[in-house]
Formats: C-alpha cells, structure tokens, sequence
C-alpha cells in the first residue's frame, strides 16, 4: 500500500533492469550523470519489475524509454504483457507503441472518438497500480500526478473485469479501421 | 469502497442537486428528456454532495457545468471549498474555473510549464475520489475513464498531505505571473 507523487526527480534505473535481467549479476556502474536514488520512477519501476507471471496494461499515452524498457524485459523473462492502448495517441511522435509490438507484445486500441484514458497496471493479477499518470517522461518529470499502488483484492479485481471487458472489445478481429 | 467507471450514460441529476439544496422538499420533476438513473455520473455527485465541511479539489481540467453546479451548492451551503487547478488548461473555452471564482470559491494554480493534472477530490477531510477523469463533459460521457472512492485512512492522509503542499506552494503571494 503506497502512494506516489510526481513529478520525479530524475534517476538512472539501470541497475534496476539489470538485476531483474541477471539477479545476482555483479553490479555494474553505469557511466550516465544521473543518480540512482529511490524516486517515484524508481519504486513504479521497481513493482513492474516484480510481476512474475503476467502484466495487464491499460495505458491512454506511453511514450517513457525507461518505462517500455521495463515492460519489454519483463516480455522477454516470459511475463505475459497485454497492452491497451488509445488509437489517437498511440501513433503520436515518441510513442513506444511500435517498438513494444515490435518486440512482440500483444496491443490492442479502442477504435472511438473518445480517449481510451485509462492509466493503470495489473501485476500478477494481485497489484493495481493506478492514478493520473501517463507514462510519459514529460508527465514522470515535470506535472504533479499521483500513483496509488494497491494489493486489495476488491479494486483490484474491478481493474481487472474492467481490463478483460476492454480486451475482448478491442479485439482486432473486431476492428472496422487500421491506423 | 467503489470504483467508478466511465463513459457514464448521460443522466440528469436535477433531483439529486434539489434534495442536496432542500432536504425533504417535495421532489419536482424535471423536464429534461433525460433518465435519472443509476450511473456513474450520479454517484460520483451524489459522493461529492454528501460533504458536511470540506471540499479539497485538485483538478487539472473542470469544465463539466453539472459538476460545477454541485460544487457551487455545497459552497452556498457553508461547505469549505478549496480548489487547486492547472494555469493553462483553466483558461480553455468551457472552463468552469472562473463562474466557480465568481461564485466565491478559493481557486488556486500552478505557475509551472508542467501540468499540475491531478484529478483527485478530498469530502470532508476522510473521503478521497481519484483516478483517470477530468471533469470534463467529454471525459464523462466519451471517454474509458476510472475513479476510486477510498476512505482507507492511509491513502486519504497521503493525498490530504499534498494538497495542503500544493495548496501553499500555489499561495497567491507567491505568483509572479497572472494568466
């Protein structure tokens, strides 16, 4: 049970994704200017990291390098990552959508006029992490925002209806246009 | 402990301001075309409505005339409303940030480029509403939007303690520019 508040200083999480790449590996020092003290970015950072077996997220804007790097580790460790996301916004400069599907995470995108506007995440199906953030290096280091990290069982299983409603909508096999 | 999803059915809420405005005055009907319903939109006034003392609102975009008009009843009714917004967006065409100025109530913003884009509201220091949504008529109706209503005592401290930050650091004695 923990809330964030942003914006965040910033911070180097190198050595976050490579202990979740390696556990155990030596410590290397990165050579970048910024220092890795324990920030909103890096306790958001830190529960991503913790999911196991699945990642549901439901994200209106993210475009954060740092953040999709988390994610595609987590793919790549053989986390199931499931991403929605708004078709506007998806395609605007920046966005790591493309690089994220690339890779080979499954996303899917509303086809409405109205914003998919969701910010929220589901680790393990256990811990919703849910606020005003969008995962946008503007937002993590420059707007106030608020993240609220939550185990209990009821909200978190409201995410999760919520998040299973969205993916079958979004189903592509639904989809009547290609952006 | 609710959470609220959005789009909301449209829905009137003339009712609900009516008995907020005159408990047990006999109830008028409304002419509008509009149900008056159960949705997501009258709980979350009904939620707002049910504040005795205070009302703390931190709100990166409110345009949305219903919710102003709740906000506006509960400040006629000796009810202590602060209200923190964003400088850039409480300039926007449909902003309800000046009639609720006019109206009396204590607006504060921030000066900064970043957004100040919480969405959060405190009821009487003990209830906390927060999510995705602004409060905006496009984001009620159109848009997949989420707010939780919290009472757990922890969570409610932690965002009664950034606003009362926020709320000094936005002091007007500390303005060096007047949008």
């Amino acid at each position: 049970r923990e809330v964030l508040f942003f914006p965040s200083r910033p911070c180097c999480i190198e050595a976050l994704l490579a202990e979740a790449a390696e556990p155990g590996a030596p410590a290397r020092p990165c050579p970048c200017p910024l220092p890795s003290g324990d920030t909103a970015l890096s306790r958001l950072v830190r529960r991503l990291l913790s999911a196991r077996r699945s990642l549901d997220l439901c994200l209106f804007s993210f475009s954060c390098p740092q953040l999709a790097r988390a994610v595609q580790l987590l793919h790549r460790r053989g986390v199931r990552v499931r991403l929605v996301t708004d078709a506007q916004y998806m395609g605007l400069h920046g966005s790591q959508i493309g690089r994220l599907r690339h890779a080979g995470i499954q996303v899917r995108h509303d086809q409405h006029s109205g914003y998919m506007h969701h910010k929220f995440a589901i680790v393990d199906r256990r811990m919703l992490i849910t606020g005003s953030l969008n995962w946008t290096t503007q937002a993590i280091q420059s707007n106030r925002e608020n993240v609220l990290v939550v185990e209990d069982a009821d909200y978190v299983k409201a995410f999760q209806d919520e998040f299973e409603r969205i993916w079958e909508e979004y189903n592509p096999a639904n989809y009547i246009f290609f952006p």
